[in-house]
């Protein structure tokens, strides 16, 4: 069903006018997101002040039979948040409050818009964090972290998203408003809330979340080690957990990412190694020496060009921005970029980085790969310029052929983005039809007329109904 | 619909003839489980023995029309494995195989009819530790487990069951196979083996369970304190917390499980005290010391009488024994006895510990509290003599009564026992209409017709349509 003036004048209603966009100009920002290969324009656009707006919303929708597509900043990587199918989107950056903070619980409750930076500092101030990190949290929403069932860094010794969220409100298709998990206590009955986290919007729209922070260790070091190949990059990484060493974080970055982030901010890599490990581990005061004495041992076995200690937060933080800042200063060495997203058990990261570098030959690209090694979670990085022609095609096998390579050696097509429109289709490599058909059953005892974010994560729609056209942002 | 002489003979023909039970004699000991007030005869019992034949069993039934009952070793507190409307109990006892260890990767997948304590056994061989242990770990099966998402105490620090569960197989209402989960990396898609583990065997049986194995930490402590009143033990207990110290497991015990442990088996604790505190830390060598001191200046605030530190292996279990033998213990107090389950935030221990204290005392009735503490996770356990006239309705009143108190502060209505038949209508206390319709849609997804394991988890079956009769055993 369409958008018609009728439901337009109810959403105006609802929201006030200022809050629905309806032309072009106002609505071509949320034809895309970080995805960088597709858009697709939106019926409408609904900016609602409150959860009770957004049960409105959702009510007014449903009656009028259109699709809803839930949105927070836009930075997602997978296109989950395009209106592939046209329909009503809904932003959510407007609930952007945080609504209680319980320093003695370690809890805060917040409204989706919430920017994760934004808490991160709330807590910071009752010497509290919250644990999630993506590349993107200086701008990304806890509701869409939520939606994606986000990673980071960090979540190599923390947990990912849902391991952080105690207790939802959702508003459903219809507009009822239900609440999943608890805040205090696990919940009996049917795990709601953990299925609600990563359903990319399919099941419910998030109007509250209450999460769990925690307490910083009493103590942190940072251990930057060069390496001549990427290849002992990634046996050093694998022995480290093979060890059982969780360190907080383990980042690496290869030496085409190395080269761009010297060039952009001079944090100190070596322009001609072949691939550095970030390390950082949190414990307590006592035991870090051995720790680190325990980590230089092993990457001592790995042909090491550098190994070194951050003396202090400065140089802490330095190490940290050229992480942090990989995927922004790749982007200036090629027009656009293509940022995948794959995992693989830790002890076959050896095998499949020599395998993303024999992809990049063969199809004569250029790929850099910053991730999260702890994990497992690559991130290789395709650089293209658009206007080549053929290059696009190229780019997007080469992509699938890595995300093959990550399910050949037991892993999977993604470690943290989610699946979205960009790999709805690759679902089917990993689960079998009776598998999809159980997450399809759950797709419709939440949203039988299929209205909530259409042609999403599962690979039930038309394939390919979404314009491929390059965009220009990502992060990883 | 009733099992017929057909379906029998299609069981028997999957199963083989020994392995279906249709006498009285054969079927009694399925009448019931360890929730002691119900019995329900069932039509039939099966045992398969594999995978493939529980599938043949769910597809045969199906087919039939028949409800499946799913059991595992029959120590579940909730009445979830008695077949309240008759129908076919499938017992999953002969499935035991551990049927892979990976200590590299620090996984094993297992049948659902092992039992915990044989992988606890197995793991311990690679120095490794499967982290749930409830209390019937000696003979609850992983499958059981599961389905109750089973706590225990060292679950304090390491997280329940769910936490631990990779990947599983599962057999549907009509016989197919899905694997949800993924036992390498986080899947994609939704969570569907978050929404199975705690789903009480009324959305799928699990025939295959992957976990993951944790290695120990490399030094222990643990630390007996004995109060003088429940009060100064729950708030010694709410004060640990709140500084932060997460010990690894903190167990109480009031006066009256104390004089019931003495009793029978000379544990060294004081029989005239209020309450002990089990506390267990385990962390690495250097930081124990500190840790241990901190717990010790917290619990010197609240007027201890002892303070007493294990000294060496033997003593350690023998304290650990007191505590775990303290439900058998108690068991030689009365005739009978109702073992409760409730949860609320560890700030409010205090208050709802007085109010268990007050309900006791209004019903003229002794209730023995051991449980686990630091998790807010309560176990009044009532003492009674099922012959006394009108004494089980008291019973049954006053347990109303406490969970009615967790609820109040915050807390809920299970903490780690479920909720099958015995708390199905409390489920109408912490969820709304909405909330539990949600539940229900996920239930019909899965089960259409209603046929696994009916009247269990939701509020949706006639109440009361069970036979009040005390049995006799428990664990907690």
């Amino acid at each position: 069903m369409a958008v018609t003036p009728e439901l337009l004048a109810r959403l105006r209603e609802i929201a006030g006018a200022a809050h629905v966009l309806t032309v072009p100009e106002d609505t071509v920002v949320y034809e895309q997101d970080a995805f960088l290969v597709a858009r697709a324009h939106p019926d409408a656009v609904v900016l609602p002040g409150s959860a009770g707006e957004v049960a409105a919303v959702a009510r007014a929708a449903h009656e009028a039979g259109v699709p809803l597509i839930v949105r927070g900043a836009g930075t997602g990587l997978n296109g989950g948040s395009i209106p592939v199918r046209g329909g009503l989107v809904v932003v959510l950056t407007r609930l952007d409050r945080i609504v209680e903070f319980d320093a003695r619980s370690r809890t805060a409750t917040v409204e989706p818009g919430v920017i994760n930076a934004d808490l991160t500092a709330r807590a910071a101030q009752a010497a509290l964090f919250y644990a999630p990190d993506p590349g993107s949290q200086a701008v990304s929403t806890i509701g869409g972290n939520v939606g994606n069932n986000a990673g980071g860094p960090h979540c190599l010794a923390y947990g990912v998203t849902g391991n952080h969220v105690l207790e939802m409100d959702v508003v459903l298709p219809a507009g009822e408003t239900v609440t999943v998990g608890s805040r205090a206590v696990d919940a009996p009955g049917y795990d709601l809330a953990g299925l609600l986290v990563g359903s990319e919007g399919t099941l419910g729209i998030v109007t509250g979340v209450t999460v769990r922070l925690m307490r910083r260790a009493e103590a942190v070091r940072t251990l930057l080690v060069v390496f001549e190949t990427i290849d002992d990059a990634s046996h050093a990484v694998s022995d480290i957990i093979a060890a059982g060493i969780v360190p907080t974080a383990m980042e690496m970055m290869d030496g085409v990412v190395m080269r761009a982030v010297e060039a952009a901010i001079q944090a100190g890599y070596p322009a001609d190694a072949g691939a550095v490990l970030l390390i950082e581990v949190e414990s307590h005061a006592e035991v870090l020496p051995r720790v680190m004495d325990r980590i230089d041992e092993i990457a001592r076995r790995h042909r090491p060009r550098l190994l070194r200690t951050a003396e202090g937060a400065r140089e802490r933080e330095l190490l940290w921005k050229g992480r942090k800042e990989g995927a922004g200063a790749l982007g200036r060495l090629a027009p656009s970029y293509y940022l995948h997203d794959g995992v693989v058990p830790r002890t076959r990261l050896p095998e499949v980085m020599r395998r993303v570098q024999e992809i990049a030959r063969a199809h004569d690209l250029v790929i850099g790969n910053l991730f999260h090694a702890g994990d497992g979670n690559l991130h290789p990085t395709i650089l293209f310029d658009p206007r080549a022609p053929g290059m696009l095609e190229r780019v997007v096998a080469a992509g699938e052929e890595i995300l093959r390579a990550c399910v050949g050696a037991g892993g999977s097509i993604t470690g943290e983005h989610g699946v979205g429109i960009e790999k709805r289709e690759y679902m089917r490599w990993i689960f079998t039809e009776a598998d999809l058909g159980a997450m399809r059953r759950v797709k419709r005892a939440f949203d039988p007329a299929g209205r909530l974010n259409p042609g999403k994560l599962l690979p039930d729609g038309p394939p390919g109904d979404y314009a491929v056209r390059p965009g220009t942002r990502a992060w990883s």
